[in-house]
C-alpha cells in the first residue's frame, strides 16, 4: 500500500450532560485526506484544500499528531510521507474539525504502516494534535473519530476510552452559526468551581446516558441530554440557541445542545425523516436573522474513519 | 393476606463516584418487619426489638412512610394496620437503616392491599420517611432497597429511578466503626461548590460504572469506583479510612469507599472468599483501634425487600 485516502468525520463532543467526557462520531459531515508514502524521507503537507491552514507540519495539527505517531515508530523509515487535507468542516465550528485532522492522518499512517498501533494509541497521538489546536490534550473529539459511535473518556492519565454502544436510528441536525467562538475564549467563561448539587444532576444525566444507550431506550436517552454545567454559561455565545432548541424539540428532537466548544448547535433525531424536518425548522429560525448559517444532516457513524481507496 | 413477614435490606448508597444518585442492595444485612390487619383503623407502631426507636407513627420514620402511602390510597379502609420491627441495621451506621424501615413498611403495606402502587409510587413513600430521619427526601437508599441490585436516582422531581444491571458474583465487605457521624454533620462538612475538574472526573467515572454494569467488565467497574468529591472531605472522620480502603485494595477487593454518609466503609469483591478475605484483612486493623465495630460480608441482592411469610 502506497496510497490511502480516506473520510475523516466531524464528531459531537460534549453532548449536553457529559462536558469533556462523551463524544459521537458523525456519518456524512467530514475531510477527506490522502496520505502517500514518498521516496524522500520525513513529513510534508503537499495540499490543504478549502481552508487556509498552516502547511507547516509543527504548526499543523495533523503534522504535529503524524509527528507524535513517527516518533513512537520503532522501525527505521526508508521512506517518507505526504499530506494532502481536504477541508469540509470549517475550524472553530464546535464539531471536531481540528480532531478530524488529527485523527485522520494517524489512523491513514498507522494503515500505510501495517496497523503496528492500536486505536488507544493512535488517539493519543491524535490529541497531541488537538493540544496544538486548542491548547489541551483534549481526546473528546479524536476518540469518536478514531472509534466511531459514542464514547466516554474514562480518564484522560492515562488515557481510557469507552466504547459505548450506539442508537441504530439516531440522527443529528447541526446548525453551524458563521459566528467565531475560540474554543480558549469558550472555555475561559467556564467558572473553575460548580455547585455541588448541579454536579450530582449532571453525573446523574451521564449516567442514565449510558444506561439508555445499552438498553436501546430512546426516552431515557432523551431525557439525558441536559446541562445544568455549561450551556448555561456558553449558550450566551450563540445566537438564537434558546429558540433553536425549544423549537427543535417542539419539531420532534430528542434533545439537544451545544456542539463542543460551539458555536454549533447539535439536536439528536429517531430517524431521518425527523432530522430533516428538525432542519427545516431551525433554518427558518436563522433565516430571519443577518448571520450566515450552514446546516447538517448526518447519521450517527458506527465506525468512525472510512477508507475511501488504497493504492 | 392478614399479615406479612418481609425482610428489609441494608444499602449501600453513592458508591464512591456516584454521590447522591447511585445506590444497591445488600441480600445478607438487613431488618425485619411484620405488619398486619388489624380491626382498629388507623396504624400503629406497636413493637420495635432491637433499638431504642420512636414508637409515635409521626416521629419514626416507617410511620412516616406508611402515613405517606395511606394518603395516597384512594379507598375508604374499614381496617387498620399494626406494625412490629426487628431492627438489625444500627441507625447512623450509613448502610441504609432508616431506608429499611421507611422501605419495608410501604412494601408490606402494599402486599396487603394487593399491589396499588408501582415500584416508583413506594419509592416516592418511602423517602417521606427519609425526609424525616436526615431533612432530605433522599432516594438513593429505598431505592435499591425496593428494587434491587443498582439503581440511579436519575431525577429527584420528579422521581425518576434507572434500574441497572448487576454483575454476577458481586459481594461486599462492610466495617461499621461503632461512631457516631450525623448525616447532617456529614452534610455540612462538604463544601457547597466544587471544582469543575473534579466533578468531569466524577461523571466519567459514573458512565464507565453504568457501562461496566452492562458489559460484566469487573476491572472497569473495578477502575470507576473512585470519588474526588465526597471522599476527600468525609473520610477523615472515620479512623483508619485509608489504611482500610487500602489494605482492602491489596486484599483483592475491587474498590470501596464511604457507605452513604458514613461512618462504615464499604469494599466490593469478585466472589464470597476475597470478601472474607478482605473482612479479615480489615477485622485486624480495627482490632488494633479502641473502636468497637461491626462486620458484614453479604452478597449483592437483585431483589430488594424479600417475603418471609404470608397469612
Amino acid at each position: 500500500m502506497n496510497e490511502i485516502k480516506i473520510f475523516a468525520p466531524a464528531t459531537i463532543a460534549n453532548i449536553s450532560c457529559g462536558f469533556d467526557v462523551l463524544g459521537c462520531c458523525l456519518e456524512s459531515v467530514g475531510d477527506e485526506m490522502i496520505v502517500r508514502k514518498t521516496q524522500d524521507k520525513g513529513i510534508k503537507i503537499t495540499k490543504i484544500i478549502g481552508e487556509e491552514l498552516p502547511m507547516d507540519i509543527h504548526k499543523n495539527v495533523a503534522g504535529v499528531a503524524a509527528l507524535a505517531l513517527l516518533r513512537k515508530y520503532s522501525k527505521n523509515l526508508d521512506f517518507g510521507f505526504e499530506i494532502e487535507i481536504y477541508k469540509n468542516i470549517k475550524p472553530g465550528s464546535g464539531i471536531g474539525s481540528s480532531a478530524a485532522s488529527a485523527a485522520g492522518v494517524v489512523f491513514a499512517l498507522n494503515e500505510l504502516l501495517n496497523k503496528p498501533f492500536s486505536k488507544l494509541e493512535l488517539v493519543e497521538f491524535a490529541r497531541k494534535g488537538e493540544e496544538l489546536a486548542c491548547g489541551y490534550p483534549i481526546a473528546d473529539n479524536v476518540a469518536p473519530a478514531i472509534y466511531g459511535g459514542f464514547t466516554l473518556v474514562k480518564n484522560t492519565d492515562p488515557l481510557r476510552i469507552v466504547e459505548l454502544p450506539l442508537l441504530d436510528n439516531l440522527y443529528t441536525t447541526i446548525i453551524h452559526p458563521q459566528i467565531e467562538i475560540k474554543t480558549a475564549d469558550a472555555r475561559a467563561i467556564l467558572p473553575n468551581k460548580i455547585k455541588l448539587g448541579d454536579a450530582v444532576k449532571q453525573w446523574a444525566n451521564v449516567g442514565s446516558l449510558v444506561h439508555a444507550l445499552h438498553t436501546k431506550d430512546y426516552n431515557l436517552f432523551a431525557d439525558s441530554l441536559t446541562d445544568h454545567i455549561v450551556e448555561p454559561y456558553r449558550s450566551k455565545l450563540i445566537p438564537k440557541f434558546e429558540k433553536v432548541k425549544k423549537s427543535a424539540l417542539k419539531a420532534g428532537a430528542l434533545g439537544g445542545g451545544i456542539s463542543g466548544s460551539g458555536p454549533s448547535i447539535f439536536t439528536f433525531s429517531k430517524g431521518n425523516q425527523i432530522a430533516e424536518y428538525v432542519a427545516d425548522t431551525i433554518k427558518s429560525i436563522y433565516q430571519k436573522t443577518n448571520f450566515d448559517f450552514n446546516i447538517y444532516i448526518s447519521k450517527i457513524n458506527p465506525e468512525g474513519i472510512k477508507i475511501i481507496s488504497i493504492h
